[in-house]
Formats: structure tokens, sequence, C-alpha cells
């Protein structure tokens, strides 16, 4: 008969320094995170860990950093499939040249499956646990996240015209339901609505998707203010700036997730603080494709809460977040002139718990806080790259690039060891890209 | 008696893809490059290179891009030891409270040594070959990278003020020619002059600088123009902006390496255009500092060499030239407003022959020409970050981490071979930075 007093647990993760991002800014040095079933239950240093817990395994990582999986606020995942296809355009011969081209050619079912399994494996890779997800078909996107173990809230796509998914708009809302209905209290998919713009969505549809987003507490996933052309065409066309008509619609509130926001007034911005909006900014696509710059200190000074995204493949061309959060906090130094705005630690929190918090599920995961879902992830700290180390979250946001990713886990799962990706089948998956390479290719000659 | 008619050389390269960058844009499919001693002797397709060719090694690497190794042009290498010990902080405090007190404490030879030491290992890992060096003690920096086989082209630090390196401007010029002699004909290590800033030289110094750099035929390296500040106190002090000063000195020529210049009139821009100067564009750098945006698609229309650089690491954090080339490339177009700005080929150019050409090895390096000198990398494209793969250039530009690095070779000699740095000890270099950083922290115990 054991007389372990210790408490019984599934796994302690020993690192050398742990960033749980609340409180912020701390770093725990030689610290544990002990995991029981897919919660955290403890951080407390390493010593003392050993004498409480009894954990089924014990992984020791003196070198890495634990610290939350990042969240990828905006994105189109199976866009991954165009990475690179077309760059250096502006936004209009961009799409109506070759991504809607493209798009009419592909767009199926496998399309998005293989897709979002391309990346998955890209953000396992990469740090990222999490991505609030914007594109079609989310019937095919949700059975994948859930097949895989991925963590992701899944848009319901609307727009006012036909595409493969959907042929009208009642049919874009009663098939959107559907798939939510399917998935009701799933442990890693959950939903928004994702109406795709103020100048593709009419007042009716945005009035329809507010009461439904009510009734069904979700949160409404849109692209705003990303062009000043814009704002231009819906002066012309509604006489009011779309962040306008939205708040006449009533979608001006805590759900609204807004995407880009690169042209914003001070009364906006004040508008949005108010209303507990929350912004997820994409800097590397605002810069790709010269949308504009979104002032991302003064939202954050004002208190709107501040995600990150990559936005899609077909745009960016990657789905790092570690490159994103640093392109964020150094772009937001250059945009406000000032080399003290969005710090280190404000960075990691925008790309880990603000962008949890702009998801609806700033509640279960984003920081490592006991009862929260134990999803995060260990980086390497001992190569070249990151030596000597002064401060951890500097260097994280700063000088680490996404390869130093040593392991990821969602709701306890080991899903990334030692650089591997331990459930799934990674050959496969690179022909399978390679098969919808030549299937583009063959759409567009010029590839 | 062998009846071989194929010609001998020392090693074929065989590569998925070969971008030579010149001619421009160009991606020759699996083609083989031919090195012959020190030099590139052809470049063919594959098949072509084995009936033609007899090497003593032959190098298959068919899910790889071959290119020019990338020129880093403008670095202060040994910094690299003070690696985010500061960060988010205006100019001025981030030097007078942390840089200059720690450097004041550590500057030494040893300091020196094992800064340009460990950023070689650093630089040749992510894919650079060729550094335009800007520090102290250029004896040192000289001797180390020959020692390690690493091409550089150190500055001749000037400024008006003592420093650990020289006691009075006389110094400054003797020490630093000394140097220059016992280096002359090197086949890796060249110089420059680097009067530190318009701000720290005088225009006596200034004066002698430029008859020394045309009778030594050495480029000119100056930060210049990097934040309004300067420009103020420059009309304060002189009455002139800092480029037309040094243009009234005689400087503004062919062999200007005006870095930074994030603050420029039309007539400035034309100016270089004119004088064939060049700038050092470090983009983020001139983010992490807030000190303005340099115009470099401006700069670029107007027919001004364009280099880029990573700067130092006490305010990058990294000496990664793929995020640098990417960075350069996204915000060239952000602040252009037009996305056609920078393409990738233009940025690839920056990265490899423009910063050749800036630092006066345009003839010798940067693109892959015969005759030219053998530096070059391999970058693996087989990983899930690339795939799938349209475009080499786009792929290498916005979607490459330097992690794909897979080879290096510098004046034909391998320094990098399947992501091991040959001939360095990574163990003993690791143990150096870490006793620095304790020396460092010691200095400031807050750290």
């Amino acid at each position: 008969m054991s007389t372990d007093a210790r408490t019984p647990c599934d796994e302690v993760i020993e690192a050398g320094w742990i960033v749980p991002v609340v409180p912020h800014g701390v770093v725990l040095a030689d610290h544990a995170l002990v995991v029981d079933g897919d919660r955290i239950t403890a951080i407390l240093p390493r010593a003392e860990a050993q004498a409480r817990y009894a954990p089924r395994l014990t992984t020791a990582r003196p070198d890495s950093v634990l610290l939350p999986g990042l969240v990828n606020a905006h994105t189109h995942n199976p866009m991954i499939l165009m990475r690179g296809v077309a760059d250096d355009l502006a936004l209009m011969p961009w799409l109506t040249e070759h991504v809607w081209p493209i798009e009419a050619a592909v767009m199926s079912p496998a399309f998005i499956a293989d897709g979002c399994e391309l990346a998955v494996a890209e953000m396992l890779r990469g740090g990222t646990t999490c991505c609030n997800e914007n594109y079609f078909f989310p019937d095919v996107q949700a059975a994948t996240y859930r097949r895989l173990g991925f963590r992701a809230v899944v848009g319901l796509p609307f727009i006012e015209f036909p595409s493969a998914w959907a042929a009208t708009p009642a049919e874009y809302f009663d098939k959107g339901l559907e798939v939510r209905d399917n998935y009701r209290n799933d442990a890693l998919v959950s939903f928004s609505f994702a109406p795709h713009a103020p100048y593709t969505v009419s007042d009716a549809s945005f009035g329809r998707i507010r009461v439904l987003a009510e009734q069904l507490d979700l949160p409404v996933h849109v692209h705003v203010h990303e062009t000043a052309q814009e704002i231009e065409d819906s002066l012309a066309q509604h006489g009011q700036r779309p962040l306008a008509r939205m708040d006449r619609l009533g979608l001006v509130n805590e759900r609204l997730v807004a995407v880009h926001m690169t042209q914003l007034t001070p009364a906006e911005i004040a508008l949005c603080a108010e209303r507990g909006v929350s912004v997820a900014h994409c800097p590397q696509s605002n810069l790709k494709l010269a949308s504009g710059f979104c002032p991302a200190e003064a939202l954050r000074r004002a208190g709107v809460n501040l995600a990150i995204g990559t936005d899609g493949c077909a745009s960016n061309n990657d789905l790092d977040m570690f490159d994103e959060m640093r392109c964020a906090a150094l772009l937001a130094k250059g945009v406000a002139g000032d080399a003290t705005a969005m710090d280190a630690a404000s960075a990691l929190r925008a790309a880990t718990l603000d962008g949890a918090r702009a998801i609806g599920l700033g509640e279960r995961i984003g920081s490592l806080e006991p009862g929260k879902q134990a999803d995060f992830i260990c980086v390497a700290m001992d190569a070249i790259e990151t030596q000597p180390m002064y401060h951890a979250i500097s260097q994280l946001v700063y000088a680490t690039g996404r390869q130093q990713v040593r392991d990821a886990w969602i709701a306890g799962r080991r899903k990334l060891a030692d650089g591997v990706l331990v459930d799934m089948d990674v050959a496969s998956l690179l022909t399978r890209a390679g098969d919808w390479r030549a299937r583009i290719a063959a759409v567009r000659p010029g590839v």
C-alpha cells in the first residue's frame, strides 16, 4: 500500500521560466505547471511541485519558457493552399484576377478540410493553439478542428452573394445555425457570426445577426474599416461611415470583433472603448495590402481590447503568430511615434489573453491560471538566436522565432512533442498540399 | 588513364531552384551551380552540369532554393551580448541609462571577439554571409572575422569623444588606418570609414575622412537623418540639415552608405539619387526606436541604391535578415500606400546585390554569376511552413523563416552544412555568452 501523500495528477511540466500572462509581465523562474484532465490545477516552484504532486508524467524543460498558447484572432485558414499564389498587387486585382478565380475553381469540402489540416500543422509548430476562423464551409472546418483536437472559433459566414457554401441569405443563416447546433457544447469548437464586411452585408442581415448573436451569445467577427476606400464608399452609399452604420444597427458592443480598423477617428476609438469592442489587429496584412495603419497604441490607451491576427496566407503569407506579435509591437511604436508604446508584455498579452477575450474565451484560455484549460506551449531558449537571455518576455517578443516552439498542449493533451506533431500524418498532408498546388496551378497557367 | 572529358571542379551544388538575383526576378528550376576555388564558374541545367563537370564533391538539394548569401548592410555585432537588455524605451534613456553604462563596464577586446563570434554563428545559421560592421575595436573584429572565415566590411570608427578604443580624434585615425594597413588585400575583410553620425563628428574630421576615403577608395558608413530631433539639432547648431552639411563637406557621393534616413525631403531624395548614395534601411530598428519611417519606395523609384540592415541586437533584437527583408518589403508598401511597392524580387535584391553594391563589393558578391565569389546559401522549402510553393522568390521573402537555411558557403568554403556550423565550437560560444550575461547583469542588478 502506497504511503504517498502527494496529490495525483496527469502531468507536471517543469520549466526554466513560466510566463503566466496573469499577473501581467511576471516571469516565474524554475516553476512547474500542474495539469489534471483538461485543466491547469496549479503553478508553483518546481521543488514544491515535486513535494506536493505525484504526476503520471513529468516533463522537464529547464531551457524553455512555458507560456499560454498563442491565439490567432483572425485567419482564413484554408487559404493556406494559396500561399504566395499572387503577391505585390493592389487589393482589387489581387482579388478579382487571382483569389476569386482560384476559389471559384477549387472551393469544396476537400479544399477546406486539407487547408484546415495544413494550417493546424503550421499553427501547432508555431505555438498557436487557438484560432478565430473566417471562411466558407464551417461544417467542414468544425469537423476538421474537432478531429485534430485543435481549439477554434469557427465563423458562420455571411455575405449577400451566393457562394459554394450557400445560395441565398436565408441559406447562409439556416446552414450556419445548423452547424452551430451540431457542435453545441463541444469542448474545443465554438462559433461566431462572421458577416464578411459592412460593404457586403445589408442592414436587414446585420439586424438579424444582431438578434441571433444576442440569443445565442456568440461573438460577431467582421472586417471593419480595412481601407479608406471602404469609408468613402459607405459615405456615398449609406451617408455614414461603416462603424456609425453598424452602431445604428446595434452591432457596436462587447460581442464585436472588428478586424483591421485602419481608419479611425478619436471619437470612433472612444466609442469602441466605451462599448467594449475588441479589435483584431493584423499588422502584416495591413502592410502588405497597403490598407493603412491601425492605431494600435491609441486603441490600447483608450482601453479597447486589442487582439492580434495573421489574416489568411494568401495575403500574409504565413500563420506565424510570433512574427505577427513582434510586428505588432514594432509597428505600434512607429505609428505612435513612441518607443515605449506596446511593450513586450502588452504585445504578449494581446497575442494570448486579449485574443481569447475578443473571441469569448477569456475565462477559459489565454493565461495560465488554476482552473483554466491546459492550453500552453514550451519555447526553447537555448539556441544561439536567443542567447544571452536577460528577460524571458523580451526574448519571446523581440528575438524568438516560431521554430523554437518545442511542445504544445491543448486541453491537457500534447499536440507537439519535441517539435514533432504527435497525432498528424505530415507526409500525407504534404502530398495533399502538393496535389492542391498542381490543381491551382492548372487553373492559372501563369503560376 | 582517365578518358573523362569533363572539366574538373571543386563542387557542384544541384538545387531544386536557383535564384541568381541577376537577371532580376529569375528562378531557374532544376539547375546546378559550379564552384572552383573561391569562385562560381558556371550555372546551368542539372543534366548539363552532370555531362560537363567532374566535381570533387556533389551536393544535391532538390528541395532547396539556392541563392546568394544575404548581406547585412548595417550592424553593430558585438552588441549581440546585450540582446534584449533594455527594451521599450525612448532613445535617450535607452542609451544613457542602459547601453552606455553597460558598454563602459564591459567594453574590451574579449567582449568584441566573443560578440563577433556569437554574431557569426547567428548570421550563418540565418543565411547571412556578409556584414557591414560598425563598432569599436576594429582590429579585434577584423581578426575574428578572418579567423572564422566570414566576409565583413569593418568600419573604422570615428567619434569626437574618447572611448575604450581611442582617446583623441588623432588616435581614432591613426589606429584605424593601422588596422586597415594590416589587412590590406585580405580575401574576406575589407574596411569602411565609420564616422558615427553628423551630430558627433566635426566639420574638420568629416573633411579628413573625405580625403582619406578617396585616397584609399573606401566607403563611408554613417548614421544619417535617423530622427527628426537630429534634423532640428543640426539646424540649430549648423544652420543646415545634416545631409546638406555633409554635402557642403563633400561627403554626399557614391561612397556614402547613409544608415536610417527616416527624414528626407523630395530634394534630398533626388540629391541622393544623382550622387549615387546608398541608403542602408533598418526597418525594425526604426520602428522599435520610433525613429520615423524611411521612404524606402520613394528612394528606390528615384534610383537610390537601397540596402537592408538589422542594426545591432540591443535595438532589434536579432540578426535575422530574412525577417528584416520581409519587414522592409511590407513596410515599404504601407508607407508608400501602394501594395505594388518593393516587390519580392526587389526586396531580395536589396538584401543581396544592392547591399553588396552599397559597401563596395558589388563586383564580387551579391548575385550568382560566373567569376563572382562563391558566397551562397541553400534554403529548404519542403517544410510545412513553405508548402505549397508557387513562386520561389515570393516564398523566400514572405514565408521563409531563417531556420530553413540549410547550408551556407563563403568564398567556396562550406560554413553551414545541413544546419550545422562546421568549424565553430558552439558549446564554448554559448558558455562565453552566458559568462557575459552574468557580468552584464552584475553591472545592472535590475537585469
